[in-house]
C-alpha cells in the first residue's frame, strides 16, 4: 500500500522548507493557529508563509488562502493546527497539492484513546499514500536555524547553533531550548516528535546524523517503537558525533507515569541503559545536564583518562569539588613531583601543595593562567576544573562604590575598568590558548560577567557539582569510542 | 588566665555595631583595606566609621586617624586587614580602647604553618585577656542586615532576610549569598569564620540559634575542634529552627582536601553524618541545594509524610518528576477514588487519571488552581510539586510578535497585557492561599517572569530534580521533628 519514498528529501522539505502553508490560520490571539503563526513570523522565517482559513481575508497583514489547493505556488511544509475531525480532509488535500512535509500541531488522536488512534492511523496512511512525511500529530512543533524558522508552540526562542534536539515531550524538549538560551548552547534543528504516527525518533536520530553542520544531538527519550532501527542508527552516529539523552521513564514510577504520557513500556529501564552502553549513548539525568555536556563535547577535547586537576581560589571550593568528583567516579589526581616543584616556585610556602591547587588569595588573572599551564602539563591530569574563572566581577562591584562615593575621578575609574575589561579578555584567551595546545578538557566554574562572546569557546559551569558530573560523563563517552 | 566574658554581649556589638574602625584602611584600590571600607560605605552601614592609617588624612571622604586610640568616640568593631606582624599591636591597643570585637580579615596565620599558628595564638591570647571576641583570622568578614553591614572581601550583595549562615570557607558562604541573591534567599546575617582562631562554628550557632529574627540557619562545615558543644547546641537549636548543612570532606577525595584547607580530620565522614541524624540537621548536596532548601523550609508548612502529589502541564515533566521522586525517596501517591472522580468531572476523558496528574494542554490558571485545590485534598497527599506554573511567560512572547508586526493596536496589546499580570497575581495569590488553607507544602517548578513581589510566599525552583530533593529533605527534617 505505501509507496516507497525517499524519506531525506522530504525531511529535507520538513527542515528547510522554502515555503510554508499554516493551516489553521487564526486571528485569535488565544488560539495556536495564531500564536504559531505569529511567531513563525516574528522570528524572522525568511521563505512564504500562506495563512489558510476558509472565514479569513488576512491575518498578521498576510493574504488569507480558503485552502491549501488555493496557494498559487508550490508549498513545501504544511502546519496544522484545525481540529483533529478536518485533519484527514486536510491531509488528503496537501497531497493532491504535492506538499512533502506536514507538521501536525492538532492534538486528539492516539493520546486520547482508541478513537483517536484510530484517526491517527487515517492521517498516517493518507499521508503516506501521497509520500507525505508528518510530524506529531500533537507536535509542539519544529525548529530550523538554517530556514531562521521558529515554529513552536512554546514561548521560547532557541539561539542559532550545532546542536540538534529531538523531544518525544514539547515541554521538556522547549525546556532545553530555553536553558541552551540560558546557558550558551546554540540549535541547529529541533522537533517535537509528538505521537510519532510516521516519522520516529530513529529517523529523526538518523537525519541529524548525517547532517554535517550538526555537531551533536540531544534528546529526551521515553521509548522505542517496536522494530525500530536504533541499535544500529546510534552505534553509528555516535561514533563520530555525541548523543545525550535524558531518559523518562528510569524508576518504576516514571515508568509508570510513562505509559500514561506515551505508552512507552514499563519494566524496560535495564534494556535502555544496556542500549546506550552499546551504542555509546550518553545518559544524563537532568534537562540542565544535557545542555552542559552538549557545550562541554562542542567547546572541549575530549580526556583520555578519568584523572582531574582541580584548580581553585579557595580551599572550600577545592573540598566541595574534590568530592564532587569523587561521588561521580573521577581521580582527583595526584601530582607529580616535577609539578609540585614548579607550583613551589609561583605560589607562596604554604600553598597546598598537592591536588587541589589552592591559589589561596591570589587575585592576578596571570598568576592563574600559569597556575593551569603547569597544572595541564602534569602527565597524570587528564582535564582540569578551574574554579573561581571569574574576574571581573571583583572589579565592577568596585567600581560601584567608587563611582557612589564620587571621590575618584571619573576617567580614572574608565581607565582602571577598561584595563579590567581587557585583562578578562586576554585572560579568556590564554585559557583557550592552553587548551587548543594542551588538547586536554578545562571546565570553568565561574561566572561571567561580560559579553556573551566569549562563551563559546570555554565551558563555564555555575557549580564544581555540575562540572564534575559532565567531566565524568566526558570521559565515559571517550571511552567508549577508544574501546 | 582567660577572663570569663560574656560571649553574647560581645556577639552582639559584633553584629549590631555602633561604630565601627577599619584597621588598614588605604587608598589603594587593589588592596582589601580599600576594598572593603568602600564595600561598607557603598552598601549603607549606619553606624560612624573611623579609618585607621598612619600615613593617611582621608580616605574615601572619611577623616582617617593614625590608631585606634586616637579616635575621639567608642568603637564597638574593630576590622583589621594590616600585615600579620603588626595585628597583636593592633589587638593590644584596640583592648586598650575597650574595643569588644574585631573581624580579622588579615591572612598569615594558622593557615600558613607553625610560625603563623603562634602568631594566632598570640593574637587571640592578646584578644581574651582584654575581654574581645575575634572573628578569624583569615576571614572574608561578616554581614548584618539589621546593621546594614555588608563587611565582606567579595564582591556580593546579599538580600536582607530571614537566614543566616556560617561558612568555614568565605568563598563557598559568599556563594551562597550570590545563590541566594538570584533565588530569592535574604539573608539576616553571615559569617566566614576563618581560623576560627577564637570564635568557633558552636559559638555562632548558638548565637544564631537564639535570636528571634532568624528563622533558619545554613552553613557550610568542614570540621569541628575537639571539645566543641556542637551535639548540644544543634540538638536544642534545630527543634525550633531548621540548621541546614553543606559538608566539606564527604569523600575520602574531599576530606584530604579538607585537612589540607581547614585542617579537618579525615575518615570521619560516617561521624558527621551521624552526628546530623542525631541533631536533626538537614545535610544538603549543594550550595544551591542549601538554599533552595532555606527558601522552601521559610515558606512552606512541613510535609505530614512522603506522598507527593505531581501536578504537571505536560505529560514529559511528569515522567521525569517522577522518576526525580523515586530517586530522591518519595513515593508517588495513589491518589483516592474521590480524588480521580473530582478530576473526571474537570479535565477531558483522555487525562491521565492518576498521578502525575497531567492538565494535558490546558492554559487556564484558573483551571490549574482547581485542579491544585483537589490534588491538596486527596488525604494520601502529603504534598505538591506542580510543574508548569509560569502563566505569564506565554503572554509575553505573543506581545512581542505583536508589537513588532504592529497590526494590532497598541490599546488592545495593553489591555490584554494588563489582563494576563492581573491572572498571574490572581494565580500567585490563590496558590498562597491553598497552602495556608491545607497546611501542606507546594513546591512550584517554573519560572518566574515578573516582579519579585511574589517569591516570598512561594517556593518556585528551576527543574523538577531540585523540587524532588528539597521536598525529600522537608519529609526528613519533619520525621526528625515528629519523632
Amino acid at each position: 500500500m505505501l509507496k516507497e519514498v525517499n524519506r531525506r528529501a522530504q525531511l529535507d522539505a520538513l527542515f528547510h522548507p522554502r515555503s510554508l502553508a499554516m493551516i489553521g490560520a487564526t486571528r485569535a490571539m488565544t488560539k495556536w493557529g495564531f500564536i504559531v503563526l505569529a511567531r513563525i513570523i516574528n522570528d524572522g522565517y525568511a521563505g512564504k508563509i500562506f495563512p489558510v482559513n476558509p472565514k479569513e481575508k488576512t491575518i498578521l497583514g498576510l493574504q488569507v488562502y480558503p485552502s491549501i489547493l488555493d496557494v498559487p505556488e508550490p508549498v513545501d511544509l504544511a502546519v496544522i493546527t484545525t481540529p483533529a475531525a478536518v485533519v484527514p480532509e486536510v491531509i488528503t488535500q496537501c497531497g493532491k497539492k504535492g506538499v512533502p512535509a506536514a507538521v501536525v500541531i492538532t492534538s486528539g488522536f492516539s493520546e486520547t484513546g482508541l478513537e483517536g488512534a484510530a484517526l491517527e492511523k487515517q492521517v498516517v496512511a493518507l499521508a503516506r499514500s501521497s509520500g507525505m512525511v508528518l510530524v506529531g500529530p500533537n507536535t509542539m512543533g519544529i525548529y530550523s536555524a538554517p530556514a531562521q524558522l521558529t515554529c513552536l508552540m512554546a514561548p521560547v526562542m532557541p539561539m542559532p547553533g550545532r546542536t540538534a534536539c529531538i523531544a518525544q515531550s514539547g515541554n521538556v524538549g522547549t525546556h532545553m531550548l530555553f536553558i541552551g538560551y540560558q546557558r550558551g548552547l546554540g540549535f541547529h534543528k529541533f522537533v517535537s516528535s509528538g505521537n510519532e504516527g510516521d516519522l520516529a525518533f530513529d529517523d529523526y536520530l538518523e537525519y541529524f546524523g548525517a547532517d554535517p553542520e550538526i555537531h551533536s544531538i540531544v534528546a529526551y527519550l521515553e521509548g522505542l517503537d517496536p522494530g525500530n532501527r536504533f541499535l544500529h542508527v546510534a552505534k553509528s552516529v555516535s561514533r563520530h558525533k555525541p548523543i545525550i539523552v535524558l531518559k523518562g521513564g528510569r524508576t518504576a514510577a516514571g515508568a509508570v507515569a510513562a505509559a500514561s504520557h506515551t505508552g512507552a513500556l514499563a519494566g524496560s529501564v535495564a534494556i535502555y541503559n544496556g542500549l546506550f552502553r552499546q551504542t555509546g549513548v550518553i545518559q544524563a539525568e537532568t534537562n540542565k545536564e544535557v545542555v552542559e555536556l552538549a557545550r562541554a563535547l562542542e567547546s572541549q577535547p575530549l580526556p583520555k583518562g578519568s584523572s582531574v586537576g582541580i584548580l581553585t581560589r579557595g580551599g572550600g571550593w577545592g573540598v566541595i569539588t574534590a568530592d564532587a568528583c569523587a561521588e561521580a567516579g573521577l581521580t582527583v589526581a595526584k601530582l607529580a613531583p616535577e609539578t609540585i616543584a614548579q607550583f613551589d616556585r609561583l605560589l607562596p610556602p604554604y600553598w597546598s601543595r598537592g591536588n587541589p591547587v589552592d591559589l589561596v588569595a591570589v587575585l592576578s588573572s596571570k598568576m592563574y593562567v600559569d597556575c593551569l599551564k603547569i597544572l595541564l602539563a602534569d602527565p597524570g591530569v587528564d582535564g582540569v576544573l578551574a574554579l573561581g574563572a571569574n574576574v571581573e566581577a571583583q572589579a565592577d562591584n568596585v567600581f560601584q562604590a567608587l563611582q557612589r562615593i564620587e571621590k575618584v575621578p571619573r576617567a580614572e575609574i574608565e581607565r582602571v575598568k577598561a584595563q579590567s575589561l581587557q585583562e578578562a579578555r586576554d585572560f579568556v584567551n590564554a585559557i583557550v590558548e592552553l587548551i587548543e595546545q594542551g588538547g586536554k578538557p578545562v571546565l570553568l566554574v565561574g561566572r561571567w560577567v561580560a559579553s556573551k562572546e566569549w562563551d563559546t569557546r570555554l565551558q563555564m559551569l555555575g557549580e564544581p557539582e555540575e562540572a564534575a558530573k559532565v567531566m565524568a560523563k566526558m570521559v565515559e563517552y571517550a571511552e567508549y569510542l577508544r574501546g
